[in-house]
């Protein structure tokens, strides 16, 4: 771990008795009451606990937690479900964690300007299912369900319907954030548009915890469409398949989402659930949606793509139009990851994107590694967004073969995409574990750049040291 | 003008030499050679011609100018078409203007990608033309269509279809942008998605040419929707009509465009464009756009979006499903800035945002106004996403009255609107004109971020200084 050039205050007893007074006995946790599960995420391969571990129930406690830090030169976490893939919720400096989950209010949904108010531990699974209810919809859709949306926001995950509708930034009208030196503000609101200063609510977004915390947010919603079908698309190879996506694309039917996956990742779910996929007889499979409200519209739509993926070597189209059959492939596809990494002993991602056209190379590209190192590699993703999930297995390597297998095929991917002008993070973030590639692919000046927006922000550099561009 | 605490050198004969053996004697204008409309943009009540207005064919030599400027601690302005609103082109430290308005050269459509690459001096006119050629789209429709996607970008003016696409900032996947140091950054690219380090093209979209100045833009396209058509609503009052806004939005049919008018306003775009609207008896009017792909689906919308109007009052509702009659009703709403100023001596305008559900009580309010000041007023603008153009008429006022009235109807217009939960700025920016507003608003905390963002791109506080949130 990189050694911090400035150095901060060790919380002492006297700072403990700060946060009891604040939060009571209850809501603040030191040493071994800390559980586990606080000093990682879910990859990353970086851990370390906070020194403290306090829940809050509002802003003014944020606020004032932060301005303490901010005076005595604490280090600050803020922490949602602790779903992140390259440590960004890790406390590398020790400090306060901040445990964001408590604040899981929906405050208010506005059908007259279609917005959504509510605090930052609301997990995205309940936002979709309340939004839902109402006949509305909240288009992002990353595949980890149990993130809040704090979290969400602070690494801008796009998920899976970005073809048609955009990522997370997009869905953000506004926000209430709390500075690392405590003072809270208020970003955007109600309102469609704005160009009232600088942009700091679309900066926030995607910063990764490291200029402010999130506290309250304000989300635009759509009308919910009335219809949606799904299309799963067996081919004899990988390639075939993804090659099929700018097509689909150039052809302006624009479907809700398109992902790509091979046969070793689908019995991998199917073992994972215990449930059988529609067809696993496929080397590779596209698993397309279509939404809208009329019928007759999205049949147009789909049976112009079926018919551009049989025309480039589609095996089938199996059409899945009821939501029991919808709920089959998608719940599959929900569960790739956890799947992916219950048949190894440890792994680590690489969440590239690139343009569209380009995401066959590169997983074409990834393939051969496989070879070349002699280890497994899987990958499934957005083939839609060019978002792809590449995932590297440990399986019964050492720990140094391990490490030294990973570090040089993470190098040999970031390159990769750098080539194919890609960047380093479609939707996971840089956080600590990806700050090497992002170095590397923007230069000195570009991060130099970067430096400064943090200290604009945070001058004395506590919230969330030591990631994205530090 | 307020002075600057930082002194700037004046630009002298060595600087003016070294601008002509970089571009050439024929692309460096000094003194008289300086055309009047560089001192000034489309209203914004502020004046001031640059020492040297230059022009420009790459960014390099952006760069190099930058480069010099920033060795030199001269002050530099970008320009594109100057049709700002609120005084963000003008050089009110004087210095060098860069005219950007001879990069204006398309440079390639990716039909895979979506995307269109493109220099900055492009106007939006000839934007929509050459993608719509190629059967695709770029959704933001900004009333001034010979506005560059530079500067439109720059203030992030987001135009008439916001209700159903969003914004200019939505739109924007990449740029190249030079720094106040003369470097040069790509951000973003073609890619659909990114979470690689805070999004700086996110801040640059509505920096008003404080922070870079761009110099190449990656675009994101869609496909041509097949069909559009409009609805001209003529309703016996102004506030019946803008009270049915909310009630369509929340029936879940999303028009693309919802504007509103009085027939104040359509007699000035008879007048002005010598061509009759298609009605004018009644006293106020929504103008709304459908588009999809299905003409049923269409029909479905605007069917039950006809019957909320007349349920609310509507007098009747005209479909234009021709051309030749969409021409006729958006030609005249496309005219009714420059309509209402042929109509007065001087006018300024109040571009505020407000959530959708206040607009009828912030036009009622600015009506009130009328009477209270005894001056005229009149609006327009875009009752679908809450943003308003209200324009203030000088007519046969002395200057001084003038003045006064001005700053008194401003205070008490921007008041009004943060009291409803409003912006400053909706789309125009904030420039020159519009600082003393948005100060008030958001105070000094807000400000003096801000600032700290504005230092960290421009230490030396060199391009386009005064502006936004100094």
């Amino acid at each position: 771990m990189e050694k911090c050039a400035q150095k901060y205050k060790k919380l002492d007893n006297n700072d403990v008795k700060f946060l009891v007074d604040l939060l009571g006995q209850e809501r603040v946790f030191t040493g071994k009451d800390i559980n586990d599960d606080f000093s990682h995420d879910e990859l990353g391969g970086v851990s370390k606990y906070p020194d403290a571990m306090v829940e809050v129930l509002s802003a003014e406690e944020v606020s004032k937690i932060m301005a303490y830090a901010y005076e005595n030169n604490i280090p600050v976490v803020g922490r949602g479900s602790g779903t992140g893939l390259v440590g960004s919720s890790v406390p590398i400096e020790g400090g306060i964690m901040i445990n964001m989950t408590q604040m899981n209010n929906i405050l208010e949904i506005d059908e007259e300007n279609l917005t959504l108010t509510l605090e930052p531990g609301v997990l995205l699974m309940d936002i979709a299912k309340y939004v839902e209810d109402h006949d509305l919809f909240y288009p992002p859709d990353p595949g980890e369900k149990s993130a809040t949306i704090g979290g969400n926001i602070s690494t801008n995950a796009g998920g899976m319907r970005a073809v048609k509708y955009g990522v997370t930034r997009d869905y953000v009208r506004g926000l209430e954030i709390v500075l690392p030196t405590g003072k809270i503000l208020e970003l955007g609101g109600k309102v469609v548009k704005n160009s009232s200063g600088y942009s700091i609510k679309d900066l926030i977004c995607g910063s990764e915890g490291t200029l402010g915390i999130i506290t309250k947010i304000i989300l635009k919603l759509l009308p919910l469409p009335k219809k949606s079908i799904s299309l799963l698309v067996p081919f004899p190879d990988l390639e075939t398949a993804i090659n099929t996506v700018p097509k689909i694309i150039k052809s302006k039917s624009i479907p809700t989402a398109i992902e790509f996956m091979q046969r070793e990742v689908i019995l991998a779910a199917e073992e994972f659930l215990g449930k059988k996929f529609p067809d696993n007889s496929s080397d590779a499979y596209l698993l397309l949606t279509f939404d809208g409200n009329s019928k007759e519209q999205i049949e147009a739509d789909y049976e112009k793509v079926a018919d551009i993926c049989l025309e480039e070597g589609a095996l089938d189209v199996y059409i899945s139009d009821t939501d029991e059959r919808k709920e089959a492939v998608w719940s599959a596809r929900g569960a790739f990851l956890e799947a992916v990494k219950a048949t190894t002993t440890e792994m680590d991602e690489c969440d590239v994107v690139v343009p569209r056209n380009r995401v066959a190379e590169f997983v074409k590209y990834t393939n051969d590694l496989q070879k070349q190192f002699n280890i497994r590699i899987r990958s499934f993703g957005h083939a839609g967004d060019g978002n792809l999930h590449v995932y590297i297995l440990r399986d019964d390597l050492s720990k140094e073969e391990w490490e030294k297998k990973l570090s040089d095929i993470f190098d040999c991917m970031y390159k990769k995409s750098e080539e194919l002008d890609g960047l380093v993070s479609g939707e996971h973030g840089i956080g600590y574990a990806k700050k090497k590639y992002m170095f590397r692919q923007y230069g000195e000046d570009y991060i130099a750049l970067m430096k400064n927006i943090k200290l604009a922000f945070d001058p004395k550099n506590i919230l969330n040291p030591g990631k994205v561009c530090e």
